[in-house]
């Protein structure tokens, strides 16, 4: 019942993934660690102050277009193109392209200076995968190159999103037109000056038959009259400026038949492809966030400057432990995440989604967690606008509700698990005829523990 | 903010450790799995029958042999000395032969069935890696054989165990023997009437300035006189009988010096080899007992004939979730105890002291969970000897306490975590120089948020 | 942002009932805690070593009727009936009696030498409420006087019991008698050999239009033809002897038919005056249990010849925190408990429904957590018979599937909740109005946050 | 094992504190309710809006005065000031004033409309009880009539605040007047155009032997010279503006002397008194905020147009539990408060310390709690301006650091109680003695189980 003492070591955190990934996608993270270190990270505390305060926050801080050029001549563009799957992009695996997330996740900027933000990113692969060559030409083009920036337009305030099938606006055919009527909110992105574009779902069949052939996808221009926005939404006291969060009115928005995205009555097919691995990088960001968080936690437990009753926080009650737990957390969750990306390398999306959703619902709780924990630790400083936590746990805090509450997921899986439920007891049973075999065949009394359900 | 349905997969827990399984392992461990279903778990029943009552529990069931001739021809048999560490082994790595734990602590009888039961293996291999010719031949092969078996005796009823060096039992030299004194408590097995060995951890030096230099190991032989078992202990009101948990008397007990292990004084050398792969191996058993209770809630949970309120209990309230997330956390931890695995493998126990403490403390909590819930699942039925639950769970909390307990691992492992905060701090310090650089740049105002700690 | 030094204090855990506790119940209260403190848990180990093993262990150890000689002379006896409602009881009030349960629970043969223990108790007040002439001097006299003990039949192995209309046990009436045929398990107190009579709810109307006048109660000596204990159960290894919980079979067991209690079909009026009391008791003996291990975890944590790493394990780590939240968890739920007794007292068990639900819910879950961390602070020497703390937690942990589920709890007081959303949707909506006319008034734009769900 | 069916109730949350709320106090609380509920909740959206953006932002809604003519012409004003400890009150107990914050929690505006918001009312008792009269006359009259508002400047940036003794800020006496230099921040309301004084902490004697000699508490005017709010600080990204939380700069300050309270170096003896009273008014305001949030959740999960999956979300999974969980905590955590403040109305703060300390820390972890069931309830709706939920969770949230982190109050409690631990040894040891005694009675063998640690 003893602890042994054991020895200092290299890496805590080594996901057992090496075999999964190449020599260049190696390099390239090294790379991409360095620039989130030594560029975007710093340049966050500027960018915050240069987005300034009133109207002025929905303009487009200059710091951006010096990060943006930095990744650039580093080769760090539009890595999120997964290989196998898209010929545009960087050709590295969802598992690699997961492991640059987590760096990405650490910076406010480092998303968007390389152009991997979302919800561009989504809609870029929705449109690689799924667009007609005029959509590529229009959008995917200039998305690549992120002259434009786009929005994903799904969210309704006046129905329960949870379920996806809910979804209310109305596209109806007119001639060459669709004509769109209705309300959308939590459009992240359409605060940005240069959102030039929409990926809209709806209803273009409110009475098919089949539930799950209702829908159909449109591509929005965003000037297109008839389109307003209602107002911006904040997150916990966030305005997200200049990205935002918008709440959108549909008025008799007409839109070119030709913008519809596979065809009418498809949106499922779309989004089957779509959601997965945006979840997996989502998750790797949020893995990248509690790092991050771990980092401020360990630099104030052991700052000598700060040192209530005379020790450092370090070596005062549940600190160590609370280091020890967020460790573990941490790393479990990454195992996760790059299981489900592997898992998506080795098939596609729909055969990884149980690890998809494992992913999707176990990384958020654990980032909240270990950011709260260092917030606790800083005490005042950390709730406010001198570290980075406050606002990244509440960014997190949204991934509980976006694209599906927890439950709704966890309610799927546990479906999914449950599926099991007739083979588990059908072992049962043969185990416990074969039991009653041995109870004869030894002699001993028939019923005895454990024989009967 | 929409969970897309999600559609039927094949396998939810395939753990991301393919590539490092062989096919010869993947072949062994499907014979496994199937000893295991259609032999062991049903004979567990037997077996528990068999032990009977009052002093007859300390002998030994006779279905047990049965069930090892099975193992031995169909070639399972001493997996457990891994690949490259040891001659006598069956060349599996520590990965391939934790899957197959995995399997083995679903079942009451599969360790011992195929020799791979603690507390022999972690002994065998510290007589395969530090014993001399004749600690072999006298000991390791008949216990190679399971002619004999053996303890593992270091717990002390009159010192705080989880600090290794507060060993007491006296290890005195006289001449070519060592003349022990003391008691020990919570030594395993030593109630089965074929232990025939005890490996036993004392001071011989208990003076000596480096306090890791103070205790040696003996080996001293189950019958020389002095030595008695005072009690038997219970674990939750469980005797583990034949196995047992003695508290033993150490009186003048007099053991030849050729009996030592390695040389006085290398305690803590010979351990560092010992107890990491050991806790894997425990690791992947708990899993398995986590697994097979899953198993026993999933059959409960959609039981036709016990429907409260006119519904499958899998319908009702919490159950799906409690199943969703119990799928989550045995994958996680699946994942990390096989991250440790793998890093044993690529290294050895040493280098990989993290993962293998990460092991250590996430799995038991995560099986005490899993198995409360099917506890709470089942009701009363859990609870007794009906079902395996309960004693499952009695022996997963032991091992929460057991080879130190969660809090000191935690402790160690936050501590270890904590030495990054040198290089977390000089990080955080070289971004804010960079931050204030880049606002003189911007001409923004310099002390601006994020910008000082 | 600073925590001012706090001084000494008396006493944490007064509870705020001061004002309902009568001069006369805290004189016994003081005396119940000496009997406790100075006779009954010295004798605890004292009874545990006379039941010995084997079939012995189902008879009565002698150092009981010592305690009761005790407790007699101290007028402690029959304290449970409680005032108000019952002419034969001592005048103690719910929470009066409460308090002294929570010294009860304690040690384990205090409730027994007082008269006071489950399900004795129930079945008393049952027989004392609704019993008849017949029944009150067959039975509730020489309960009341200890000369005989009783068991309360109500669970099933073959049907969900935390839906109570799923009782199965069959009652036909035929001509002056009732014959009975079906299961019970989980029957407590049947292993006493003074065990002499069982109150057993069965369905006598199987077909009755309301599901709620289905079921009666009968009163059935124990030497019965018919019945038989088909065997003992145990709870994690216990088997609670000689109290013991039994399955019996009811095989035409043939019963008079003034057994009936109050009538055919009025099982569930009998229950309703029965379950709200036994749940406070209940829970007081839990919060005694989980205030005996907070004792014994505080002796560990500050025992000088147990010191890891050379300082109190009170000077290390979370110990300290787990003491405070122990503390703090014990008391809250005390206060629950003792308000729900106030409740009854101020009313009837139907008018305290919800407060005993709380109770019934929140204790067992608290006294687990808090029994754990002493067994986690203690390693070893608390989960086997040397404390009295894992036997503790095994029988509270039974109280969280006993009397139906926390889950099943759960829902019905969700429900009674839920009933309250018409009421806070309508004034949501009122404010909501409110709000517009004030928007208005003031000349602000309508539509301001908060004005819309 | 079945859970009987419970009946409607009346009232879930009663407290059991009935016999101490006065007829007067009651009449009070219900017009207190009404005010909230008619007035001060529909006005806080309003008030919201009127705060406007930009610098605006930083003056007086107009709304609040009419809110406060109403409270006035009600009679509800300034009933902070604790009945037989203030000759200035209206007279109640702390534990009927905390009842009433528990309403005042559930909105906005209604503790600032009755004169009872904090920090003023701290500084009112502060004032009241140790001030002089001219410290009475041109501070404390102005404060009851809220025709200046105050702060109360402990917090600083640059030392570790969980630990009172490490104020830096120097008091520096220089004949008639003290000079004030150093730094403080977190000062709330200090952004409020009408706050017009501060009290301040700080070192007057750094050097003095005992440390809790050291600091003194000094009236300083806002408008002194060489006081300069250097910026505010956000919460979450919320301003808290008007109030705001300042970080504030002291260079040279000059107060005259006789602004000292009650004399050099008794901060301590004046904050004991100040702290205790004022933890259990915020205590009840949270708890405010959790009925509030669950009153939220209810509306949402039984909203008939928001169904996702065609039924209500108090039909599907957790949610019912989340309820039932919701009041449960909530209820045990009322009645921890309501327990402190008896005892503090029965004895004084320094007496209460214990059970204040219990209010200070369970509650704010309970509330978040509770909010963030709601918010997951409503999804992306809550986190945003629609629902004064995510404010109210980013409110609650400082609570847990904001004078003192939960942590460190833990510990001092942890340490409290383990005093005890003397006593429990004790106990433990004259029962084993005692068990002794009656083994060797009895003639068992004297070592039993549980005869011995």
């Amino acid at each position: 019942m003893s602890a042994e003492p054991c020895q200092p070591h290299q890496n805590a955190s080594q996901p057992p993934s090496d075999p999964l990934v190449s020599e260049r996608a190696r390099k390239t993270l090294d790379i991409v660690e360095k620039l989130v270190n030594e560029q975007c990270s710093p340049a966050d505390p500027v960018y915050v102050v240069q987005l300034g305060s009133g109207a002025q926050r929905w303009s487009y801080p200059p710091i951006m277009s010096g990060l943006k050029d930095t990744a650039k001549s580093l080769g760090l563009w539009n890595m999120f193109l997964a290989k196998g799957h898209y010929s545009q992009g960087a050709g590295f695996t969802n598992l690699e392209y997961g492991l640059m997330c987590e760096q990405f996740g650490r910076s406010r900027t480092a998303s968007e200076a390389t152009n991997n933000a979302a919800p561009d990113t989504g809609n870029m692969e929705l449109l690689a995968k799924y667009g007609s060559e005029m959509h590529k030409r229009k959008w995917l083009e200039p998305l690549l190159r992120q002259e434009i920036r786009s929005c994903y337009v799904t969210t309704e305030p006046t129905s329960a999103c949870s379920d996806a099938t809910n979804v209310q606006l109305s596209m109806r055919r007119e001639g060459d037109e669709y004509l769109l009527n209705g309300q959308k909110w939590w459009i992240s992105g359409a605060g940005d000056p240069r959102c030039k574009v929409y990926i809209v779902l709806g209803k273009t069949d409110p009475n098919h038959p089949d539930k799950y052939k209702r829908q159909s996808i449109l591509i929005v221009p965003a000037d297109t009259p008839g389109l307003e926005v209602k107002r911006m939404r904040s997150v916990y006291g966030y305005d997200d400026a200049p990205h935002g969060h918008a709440h959108l009115i549909f008025k008799d928005v007409r839109v070119p038949a030709e913008n519809i995205v596979l065809g009418e009555g498809r949106r499922f097919e779309v989004m089957q492809g779509r959601m997965g691995p945006g979840r997996i990088h989502h998750a790797m960001r949020s893995i990248g966030a509690a790092e991050e968080a771990l980092r401020w936690l360990l630099t104030r437990a052991n700052a000598e400057h700060k040192k209530p009753f005379g020790k450092l926080l370090s070596q005062q009650g549940v600190i160590l432990q609370w280091i020890a737990k967020s460790r573990i957390e941490i790393d479990a969750a990454r195992l996760i995440v790059l299981n489900a990306a592997a898992a998506i390398d080795a098939g596609d999306a729909k055969s990884a989604l149980v690890e998809i959703a494992q992913a999707k619902i176990l990384v958020p709780t654990m980032a909240l967690e270990v950011i709260d924990r260092a917030v606790q630790t800083f005490g005042a400083q950390d709730i406010c606008q001198d570290t980075p936590l406050a606002q990244m746990w509440a960014h997190v805090r949204t991934v509980r509700i976006a694209d599906g509450p927890d439950e709704a997921h966890l309610e799927q899986l546990g479906k999914r698990e449950n599926r099991r439920a007739g083979e588990a007891a059908a072992l049962l049973e043969r185990q416990m005829e074969e039991t009653e075999r041995l109870f004869k065949k030894y002699g001993t009394e028939e019923v005895g523990p454990m024989s009967r359900l």
